[in-house]
């Protein structure tokens, strides 16, 4: 199955010039959806694997039914203010401006393996900032799973010091 | 298996007042994460379903295993703006303003029977609004499935229109 043939591309979105790879005719399609964590979970099965993070909001889409086909624990990293609990932060830098996710302190552990899950790495960012939260619980990133890569983007090389592992690439 | 013992309390958020009622520690245990989706893949398993709606973002949590659990299309219902394709919206009202939630046209066709996935019930709005934008497509609404009821605020009342479900009530 060529999961590709699931992406829609939609120009100028969120902005002019932007050419968006959409994931929901992916959703729509059970066999396509399926397959998709289906490979997931062929890679990281045998994996030095602790927990999944998955981050806010289509990383949920993803990360949630891999953590119960795998029977892993799932650690939601989100947006700033969308955690209830004690929290450790992390801010990443943008084009214009910054933004911050959180994590529930304790939700990673000392010595925990973990899988970051994703929908797109394009410039790395927020899987970068997901790391962070990871490392400063004192676990360890084994993986990050994406689904779609930009490669033009060069996101791969911000993030050179983890195993990344994605399903398609343009 | 009781899914309360893995509902967190947090007092005061995201206001003073309010006892906020946590899922994490859920999505932490694998055997409780998974026994929450056999739970709703039971309930809905011989049930009138062409679609799952999920809504963002908690929503994606519960509603993206059970479409693979179910073998069954998952739409999306995001914050206006999020989604890239041609859209319907519906706007509902809070105490103080109100909010919109969006779908992608097409996503849900004529005749579609749709069982909407959230988190939490709580004075119904977003849901009642996901339902609006199932029913603008054509489609009917089969079902809603929740984690959590908080019946104190009277939700099921507002969606009296609809077969509601929940796991855990408060």
């Amino acid at each position: 199955m060529n999961l590709k043939d699931y992406i829609r591309d939609i120009p100028d979105f969120p902005q002019p010039g932007i050419l968006f790879r959409d994931i929901t005719p992916l959703l729509r399609n059970p066999a396509a959806f399926n397959h998709t964590i289906d490979r997931l979970a062929e890679k990281y099965r045998d994996w030095p694997l602790d927990a999944i993070v998955a981050i806010e909001s289509r990383g949920f889409i993803f990360g949630a039914p891999l953590a119960c086909r795998l029977n892993k624990p799932l650690v939601p990293v989100r947006k700033e203010g969308k955690l209830p609990g004690d929290t450790i932060s992390s801010e990443y830098f943008l084009e214009y401006g910054s933004n911050t996710v959180e994590m529930h302190k304790g939700d990673v552990g000392p010595g925990d393996r973990v899988v970051v899950i994703d929908d797109l790495l394009a410039t790395g960012g927020t899987l970068a900032a997901a790391a962070n939260l990871v490392e400063e619980s004192g676990g360890e990133v084994s993986g990050m799973g994406l689904i779609i890569e930009l490669e033009d983007l060069g996101g791969r090389n911000v993030l050179g010091a983890y195993e990344v592992f994605s399903l398609i690439q343009y």
